[in-house]
């Protein structure tokens, strides 16, 4: 059935779908798991169950739904805000349970982009359930933009954040560095360690700076959602290291490979990593294509000389400079925050 | 009189004064002398006279109004945008003007900031004329922010300019820079220029880029206004050079000395400098502060190493940083545009 003719047979798909998005964006922002939400609607046109995933570990959002409509749903619709899942995770597969349920139709958003759970459209198929895809599939992608990015690319969004003075200087020349950005920016920095899965340092910055990395409030209170500290890098971290704090989790890796670091934290789940190594770290990351995003904190500072916050990344000529989208721009007091994208096809 | 008392003896002292400001935006933006309008009003309250300074070497605007005025300007007022000069320059003093015109009041809104041509109140209160000043004074000193910022100081406001990486770099480390910033920042920087008295760079950037430091717009049409383009520094402009090319005038100053550099353009009627030499004329001008206003073009590039856009300020401690304020943030395709003043107690 094309789009056009599935519209006009099914005028309401649109309407149910969009419901099962806002119950979706009832689950947590940041989990290993995507926000997904769930309408079941009998063939009177009745709906009988709604459901959301509430995370890691809680049952999926079809199983929710379905739960709450029990023998309601036989016969009836399904709308699921993502490709209903064919794999068999710490929950039984999605696909198995809409099937068992009855339904004769299901309509989801965003097809799945997970390779490994990927398929619940043909297992539905198979059992004869009639199946329409990529209704308001946009907006349920834009729902778990990192969960997406993260299955799409087998490792978690890398976004990495400096400060610096307007001449790119992140220290002066005899090392001090305290309040380079203003408190508007630090504020900001400690929102966007809540809305990750990890932040991540380099034990260089854990020798020298001896940073907490915690997400906390003005008033220095830990926010109640702390990311997964990650220190990487093959030197010990020191006993009494604040990052070693009971505030939030650490996990060290003891490798200074990029590439070793994304693939354990995707497999622990991490869909956003913050990187909030220095220069050698950063550097690191650029030169392995392994930054999708930046957020520069620029000082309204001249310092002229001092370590830079960007270190050498192996660029000679300036054809051959990391070229960046300007994505977001935004006053921070005197601060300037700048937002800035890797080109690449698909995007978080 | 007080201000109150005024307002309510002279209603219609605002509605004059501002339609001088009106006839005085019709004077040239850039020019050694202050766009001044005047409006002449006879005791019946008929407009009689007005005029405006069409720019260094024609009349003031007060000689212009009371030529038109005549005979119907006795025991008149004259509303002028600026106190009237009380100097013989290259046209005679207006204060003697307006008491040989036997005008029995004048009106005026911004204070003479000029030592030198200060006074003219007083030498119409002298002549028995009422002074009224004030009026809708700001809005007549913004009318001429760079004029009244050199009064002032007694030297052109200087706007430095830069453009650079994300990282702060103005060219990759074998030196090419070409297009570090985007077409919409060179044609920003175009506008500037043809908005400024003059271009200053060192001899280094002379002989490091051959730039021809014109305003030209997107198809390297010159501008009909250029600026005065001023090569500062001690070694000789190779006689080829692109700068001594016909389109706009060119100055060489023998000296490294910002300040005598500045006060030689002062006293050629320069009161706006847009400062393009490279980082060591820009420091020369950063640490004997008199850098103004500070224009930086990042480009969403990242060079990792190559030379600084700021050099060596004499900087070696992050609370000795030289402090900006952020006045403005402007998006320019992917580059940024962030333009920063000086913390002063009077600004342009």
């Amino acid at each position: 059935m094309t789009a056009a003719a599935d519209i006009a047979a099914h005028p309401d798909d649109a309407r149910h779908v969009h419901d099962a998005l806002v119950l979706a964006a009832r689950g947590p922002i940041v989990d290993p798991n995507p926000r997904v939400g769930c309408v079941v609607v009998a063939p009177d046109g009745q709906v009988v169950g709604r459901g959301w995933h509430a995370g890691a570990g809680t049952a999926h959002a079809e199983v929710v739904a379905l739960r709450e409509a029990g023998d309601a749903a036989r016969g009836g619709t399904a709308y699921v805000t993502l490709e209903p899942c064919a794999h068999t995770g710490r929950t039984g597969p999605c696909a198995r349970a809409l099937v068992d349920a009855a339904v004769s139709r299901v309509v989801f958003a965003q097809t799945d982009p997970d390779l490994r759970a990927r398929g619940g459209a043909d297992v539905l198929r198979a059992a004869g359930v009639e199946v329409t895809g990529g209704v308001l599939a946009e907006e349920a992608a834009a729902l778990n933009p990192y969960w997406t990015f993260a299955a799409q690319h087998e490792r978690p969004y890398v976004t990495w954040k400096f400060a610096a003075t307007l001449d790119g200087r992140s220290a002066a020349a005899d090392g001090s560095s305290r309040w380079v950005s203003g408190p508007r920016s630090r504020a900001d920095v400690h929102r966007l360690r809540s809305e990750v899965g990890a932040v991540l340092v380099g034990t260089g910055t854990v020798l020298a700076d001896d940073p907490q990395l915690t997400a906390r409030d003005d008033d220095g209170v830990a926010s109640p959602r702390q990311p997964l500290r990650v220190v990487m890098g093959e030197r010990q971290i020191p006993a009494g290291a604040r990052v070693l704090g009971e505030t939030a989790p650490t996990l060290h890796l003891p490798t200074r490979d990029p590439a070793i670091v994304l693939k354990s934290l995707h497999d622990k789940g991490i869909r956003r990593v913050l990187l909030e190594g220095g220069p050698t770290v950063g550097a690191a990351f650029l030169q392995t294509d392994l930054v999708d995003e930046v957020i520069a904190y620029i000082a309204a500072k001249l310092l002229g000389f001092g370590a830079s916050a960007v270190g050498p990344l192996g660029v000679t000529t300036i054809d051959d400079a990391i070229e960046l989208n300007l994505h977001d721009v935004r006053r921070l007091g005197d601060d300037v925050r700048l937002t800035y994208r890797r080109p690449r096809c698909s995007q978080a």
